[in-house]
């Protein structure tokens, strides 16, 4: 497509009012304070060059409404910087970008197309309002380590979706993604620290407690596994660290005071204590670290 | 470089208060109205690939400060999407980048960092506070067409990027442009239309008319060439065209009331007219549309 007819189908979706209508180079967005959020998705990283274009759209968005959820926000809009494609590809996207925008209400600010040659390249950039932004460094000693839904899904389903056959349950964990945007506007003015799980539980706790400056406990055992997952990937140690290391959960990790019970269905995976590092252990006694916690970039030049 | 240690780079720079250390995965804005705008620049289509790291990292700040420049905004700061690489390019990006924040006094507020391959894709958010934010769409019939600073000089400063020689003047043009900020804040509350030169003179005035329903005409002998530009590219009517379809000038173009003097240094080089379409003359006549009116995103693939 044209630069021209991209833009043009993008004026037909859920438009922000501070968009002016998409004919400028800039937005105007008057509500404040505003919580802002970035993730770019790379064609061969983040997702598979097979992946449907329409699920790739939906990933880019709710992967950053995903930060919105962690935040307690709501949101505002999003902008969109976009790699020109072959036609078909940009169709399917945008069909994909018009539904999860209309899903989670979110409106399109702005943004940027480019034309490309490589792997596709998305960048989406989200904001929120009305947020009690909760940071990730606020965990205190004592401090229960909580996480939403089931973890390790999203891993299968990578697995699935690489070799196109599984549970669709699954395989869609990792293609569509659902945002916690109401768990976390529940949550956020309880919580003392929050993030979502994008790399992976344990090193996301990890992170958590690192800033938080505290250790952190985590009892394999009470990872929730979903029903789906236990009957494909089993639930023995071996899975349960799978699970716990695959990331792209997008599920909400908190931390929460002891006394304070939860306001959404939720799961106690850990507890924070004084120190530095994390700890694993099940009903068989500590469990060693696995040599990867979690996705990390790394440079691959 | 690994993310850890590009984050830990980012940390030394200039911080935007809500950035929250780059702890977190979101940062909070306060300031409203913002004006939000967002480029992305792509290796071998917007930059070169053996452009220098830091005048790649200049590039992509500047041109979104131009964009603010453009809505009369002051800069409130930056979120930054980036692809590491080799640590050496890693590094010399991070100091250029460095430099043009310190330079134009722009916060890095977040971004986000991955991991890829194939060319070097690389966005950038800017942000902008207490703006006039004119539109694109104000200009009034009778308005005269007016633009800051010279025209063509890093059409020219590419070829010479590309071939390894020429003045290096004209070269600096295109890797580093200079955003119009304080000539956008005099700009901002007296101009009924205003955008950067980013795309080039003839189709971004093409732009402006057709938003605002007008038709404009162009003296091609008012376009204002530099003295390196004249002495380089000549001045002719083919120089003039080639100028004025360049792009990359990242100057301001507005529509002025004809009674208005300018209140920074600037050039009419046209008028604002009932209609609609471009029209070019020069002392010898009407002027024929070249077939390329600047830069246009087409498909690549």
């Amino acid at each position: 497509m044209t630069e021209a007819e991209f833009i043009a189908a993008l004026r037909r979706m859920p438009l922000h009012p501070g968009a002016r209508g998409l004919i400028d180079d800039s937005a105007v967005l008057t509500a404040a304070p505003l919580v802002v959020t970035t993730d770019t998705l790379v064609e061969g990283v983040h997702f598979l060059p097979h992946d449907p274009p329409a699920d790739v759209a939906w990933k880019l968005v709710a992967t950053n409404l995903s930060d919105l959820a962690a935040k307690g926000a709501l949101v505002e809009g999003v902008l969109l910087n976009y790699p020109l494609g072959d036609a078909a590809w940009d169709r399917a996207f945008l069909a994909g970008l018009d539904a999860v925008l209309t899903r989670f209400q979110a409106r399109l600010i702005g943004g940027d197309t480019v034309t490309m040659r490589g792997p596709r390249t998305l960048t989406l950039t989200a904001f929120g309002r009305d947020a009690a932004a909760p940071s990730r460094d606020g965990a205190k000693a004592g401090d229960g380590l909580w996480v939403t839904g089931t973890i390790g899904d999203a891993g299968l389903g990578l697995a699935i979706a690489m070799k196109g056959d599984g549970p669709t349950a699954l395989r869609d964990a990792y293609r569509r993604p659902v945002p916690r945007l109401a768990e976390g506007r529940a949550l956020g003015p309880v919580v003392h620290a929050m993030m979502d799980v994008s790399d992976g539980l344990l090193i996301d706790a990890m992170r958590m407690a690192g800033a938080s400056g505290l250790a952190v406990a985590i009892n394999l055992d009470s990872v929730p596994l979903s029903a789906e997952a236990r009957s494909h990937g089993g639930e023995d140690r071996a899975a349960r660290l799978a699970a716990a290391t695959a990331g792209d959960d997008y599920e909400l990790l908190f931390a929460l005071p002891p006394d304070t019970p939860p306001p959404v269905a939720a799961t106690q995976v850990g507890q924070f204590g004084p120190g530095e590092g994390l700890r694993l252990f099940d009903a068989g006694g500590p469990v060693p670290l696995p040599a990867r916690l979690g996705f990390e970039h790394a440079p691959s030049r």
